[in-house]
């Protein structure tokens, strides 16, 4: 089977082995419910426990602080929704370039009630200091800031931007899934700073679909989205997924123990990657601004995006032009409109992230694919021409 | 290792092996984002579609009727919450034996404004009809009443139901993620009757935890309840479950193949149980009524359920007392209180639920280490005495 090169690991990664391994006895013999007081449900029971433990640890958080939740999505709404329906109808502020499972539920908080308030970023995608203290002049009750950007993979200060926050007594939350496992995260550190929750998602670290958490500080009021037996501390119903769960904390295990050594080798292929794009004429985002080890997003000009991952696939590469989540849309990203960029740009944006399993040969063959489709579509514009 | 006897298939079931084969492509090599448009995102995709329209074709649905979700709980709570905002403030009117997932975000929308009307069952746990024309009469903008309860497998005539329910302007919805697999069930014809949503989960008929759907008339006003990227119609966002979701699909296909079959043989296992269960002494609940053809719930006066259920798991059989979901709580179920069950009998409640792996021989051996353990115990109670 074809089998491309994948460089689109901020969309989602393939399960690690080990990952797998640990799943695997829980799909093929009986997974019990772990609400249930028998041997089966006992086992899930203890199995779930195992893995909040990984999972608490691999984040400096304790174990009764992670809910479990099916995905990201459901860890951001349940934050902005969950807090906000505890607190009388005030200021929520989010930033200019939070991904949509942000910017949609503050936004339907606003067709309830609530003020909405961008902040903005500068040109390398980083949060505008001086607008985000302007926002906290408003007192909003509720803050969200991502750890890292899905798109460029600028990394914001979220333990700065959170104690600034709390003098006005805003309840601060991080969107931490594309941060988790390629940066350092000590919620006990956070925590101490005024980040009071943080999301985070096992398929972007090598584990899978259908596990995820939010981190979140007791003293925070927070009400369940999804309501019913009263699983995970009242704050979210419905059976455990415990081969996902299982899954997620052996993951969690192995992206804490893996962080340094992988975030200096995927830095180093960055470093080649870009090297080559530059040197080919290519624009890199968000350049001048601290990164995600892993992400390069870039775009040629007069070069459209859409049409380079096109062409790209079919050479067997697997890229992404703007956030993969919202390619349904074909918008320029919300992130560099929100940076400044020029449209005619952004409209070229490709974004590559690397993995685990990548390595330097992939890089090289990677930029001459790159050579060859841009010459053959500057070819093309050119007769258009 | 210990395998007691499972007898505990409405809490959940084993992964059917065709449904893991199924899944096991997904888990062992990269799957895509559904999302990205390349060789692995449209690989993701057409799983997506495949395993949309094996639901849809198992529920006599259209395949863009079908909005998967996390589980079951999420999947009621989006009706219940996701139709709520869409409506005016009015009456909300529930059976009083609705799972907690229907349960408790109706008594969220009664803090909210809303008015939560409980539709009480007879003795044997059947809509009250009177009480429920009633109900009617106060014009409820949402009704939601289940296919069949989960403790006492009663089923309700949901498309009787619905229809008496049309001529006020009610949204209808049913719970059937107990029904689905153990009844027929058909969309098209329910959805002429006047249902306008149910609700379905993979692991209650041999697929996956962590795939279910909410399959919906496409007129029927609803807002994501997980809002973001868009996904499944702008109606739930968040990567989607491939793995998952391919497995519900060959569940949900499989549950419609074999569903007469099954019944049958599991109809005929119960009715060997319960003429055992019956001549020790048991108290059957709800006999009166048409049940799902696998579920028995009973008492044994002056036994407690809770006990009996134990002293089972250590002879190696794997039983519920009350709602596995809710077994954290002690109180007596909820449903046997709307049966107006005497609570010293309510205690006793011990569920039996039968799935496709059991047989005859375990039903016989069950009834023995049932009569053994019930008479130890009648012993250590006389001897209290």
């Amino acid at each position: 089977m074809f089998q491309p090169v994948y460089l689109d690991h901020n969309a989602t990664t393939p399960l690690d082995p080990a990952v797998l391994a640990a799943m695997l006895p829980w799909l093929e013999s009986l997974c019990g419910n772990a609400s249930s007081r028998h041997e089966y449900g006992r086992r899930a029971r203890q199995a779930l426990d195992e893995a909040r433990q990984q999972v608490a640890a691999a984040l400096g958080a304790h174990p009764t602080e992670v809910i479990f939740t099916s995905g990201g999505s459901e860890a951001n709404n349940l934050f902005i929704k969950g807090a906000a329906v505890c607190r009388r109808a005030g200021l929520i502020a989010v930033s200019a370039v939070e991904h949509p499972c942000v910017r949609q539920p503050a936004a339907q908080l606003a067709r309830q009630g609530w003020t909405l308030r961008e902040i903005a970023v500068d040109a390398a995608g980083r949060i505008a200091g001086e607008d985000y203290q302007r926002a906290l002049q408003g007192k909003p009750a509720l803050v969200s800031v991502m750890a890292a950007n899905n798109e460029t993979g600028v990394v914001h200060d979220i333990a700065a931007l959170a104690d600034a926050a709390r003098a006005g007594g805003a309840a601060f939350h991080s969107d931490a899934v594309q941060a988790f496992g390629k940066l350092p995260l000590d919620f006990r550190a956070l925590n101490a700073a005024g980040v009071q929750a943080l999301s985070v998602s096992a398929h972007k670290i090598n584990g899978p679909k259908g596990a995820a958490a939010l981190i979140v500080d007791k003293r925070l009021e927070l009400q369940a989205q999804i309501a019913g037996g009263g699983h995970e501390r009242g704050l979210r119903s419905g059976t455990e997924n415990v081969p996902a769960i299982v899954g997620f904390g052996v993951a969690a295990e192995l992206a804490a123990q893996n962080l340094g050594e992988r975030a200096e080798r995927l830095r180093a292929l960055r470093q080649r990657l870009e090297a080559g794009l530059t040197a080919l004429g290519a624009k890199i985002f968000a350049a001048a601004a601290e990164r995600l080890p892993n992400t390069s997003y870039f775009a040629f000009p007069n070069i459209d995006g859409e049409t380079l991952v096109g062409k790209l696939d079919r050479e067997g590469f697997a890229v992404a032009s703007g956030a993969a989540c919202s390619s349904a849309d074909p918008e320029p990203s919300h992130v560099l409109r929100a940076m400044g960029v020029a449209p005619e740009l952004a409209r070229g944006a490709v974004r590559v992230s690397l993995g685990a399993g990548n390595d330097a040969g992939e890089i090289d063959r990677f930029i001459n694919a790159v050579q060859a489709t841009v010459g053959r579509l500057h070819g093309l514009t050119a007769m258009a021409v």
